[in-house]
């Protein structure tokens, strides 16, 4: 039984992304995400920038956003990204965005595993499957409980 | 018969929307979405602008993207809108993007139909559906082409 | 007698450039005055796209911005760019953003005439000043009123 | 004899900032000069959002900045920010952008100190400068120097 890792970093809103709803404008979630990934592949021990001078790229195939409540300016959030799963060359990360315990996006992209010199797709390795964050893992417990 | 008003505009891509991949950066397609539904709402009489000042919202309830192929710098996009329909107190817009006859990035918008003053969900008028592009309108032509 | 070209683009704001202040968030200036500069290049005969082609680059050494008056979302805005000079490897373009007659925004930009397979500064031939719109042209009347 | 707080906050480049030159896009800089600015609030005791709520707006009014050498994704940059000084109405912040000892970009804003209900400029009191991180401080040592 595993659990994929889940990474989780804070993000403090500027002004920048605010719109004239005083909220977070809804594309830049889609950058929020984007940070959680990178952080996601960093925890597993390549970064996204490591990934490319390797010359495997993970271009964005799709994207679905789901907005529960705003965000606003000067909040603390916390963008959570895990991997949801790889079929043949796709791979799913899941994102969410939080205020404190309560959820207010949520979302995932998928991603076209490609050669970055012929742009074709390859099907992970072992290896690489483990550097997105989609190797099985141990439990973080015996008692059966995720959370 | 019947189909609804579909908007086309064009848009330069700046280097602004760039990334280092030398596409559009992914997240950037939402505020083009943005630009197609502003100026679907106009040419259905009432700008968006408008709608905010009568006391009506359309936040963004979910977001939906598909990537088909990159938009690079300086291209000249064509981004189309229309509205795919209401139900309840929820907007679909579909929106695409396209270079010249290739069509790059589709995806939708869900929008919440919301009362600025409480943000609470409101039924839309059948003035309300006509301003939203939603309304039924008369084909076209008699042929039966519709494009 | 002459004066330099100068070229003037209509740009709709959309909500993604505003701010919880309910106006253009301030960085979104820069872009607006990169939008006006690719359509100089365009206007004196080649883009900027074709520039780098041919190996040319004008990365940005400094930038400007004075804030006169807020645009805000919906705002039909005019941005307009014109060579303010060369001087050895360094082109300066100025920049205004108005709505109708009053000027919001004004500054410029410094940009380094690069070989982008070097990154070294080159002196601009004068078919590249011209090329920059920098090169003297006849007034566009005998009048002595340019507009 | 006094020095400026400064405040400095890391900032990890997303691939969201750059362009299509492998490096972070000119206009960003403005929003990493914003994300130091609030950070300088944070640390003098009152946040730029409570500085709102009391009714003290800062808008923009120039703002500058100097290109010395690119930031590129995944860097970890360090954001400088100080209060250069006040005069009349007027704040001005300076910031850095530094990849480890190297100073890639600094710059400086200039802003309106306003009464936000009637947007008119208002000399701040000794309470106020001391909120904008414009108080004199004890120098951090006798020897004079300070760096």
């Amino acid at each position: 039984m595993s659990v994929p890792l889940r990474v989780t970093i804070n993000y403090r809103v500027p002004y920048a992304d605010t719109d004239q709803m005083h909220v977070v404008y809804y594309a830049n979630y889609l950058a929020f995400f984007e940070r959680g990934r990178n952080e996601l592949l960093r925890a597993c021990g390549h970064t996204y920038r490591a990934l490319e001078a390797s010359g495997i790229g993970l271009p964005v195939a799709e994207a679905h956003v789901e907005y529960h409540a705003p965000a606003t300016y000067d909040d603390l959030l916390g963008i959570t990204a895990w991997c949801e799963g790889i079929k043949g060359a796709r791979l799913t990360i899941r994102c969410e965005v939080r205020r404190e315990e309560k959820l207010l996006v949520e979302g995932y992209t998928v991603h076209a595993i490609v050669d970055l010199r012929t742009m074709r797709p390859i099907r992970p390795s072992p290896e690489l499957k483990s550097a997105l964050g989609c190797a099985s893992c141990p439990a973080p417990s015996q008692s059966g409980f995720t959370n």
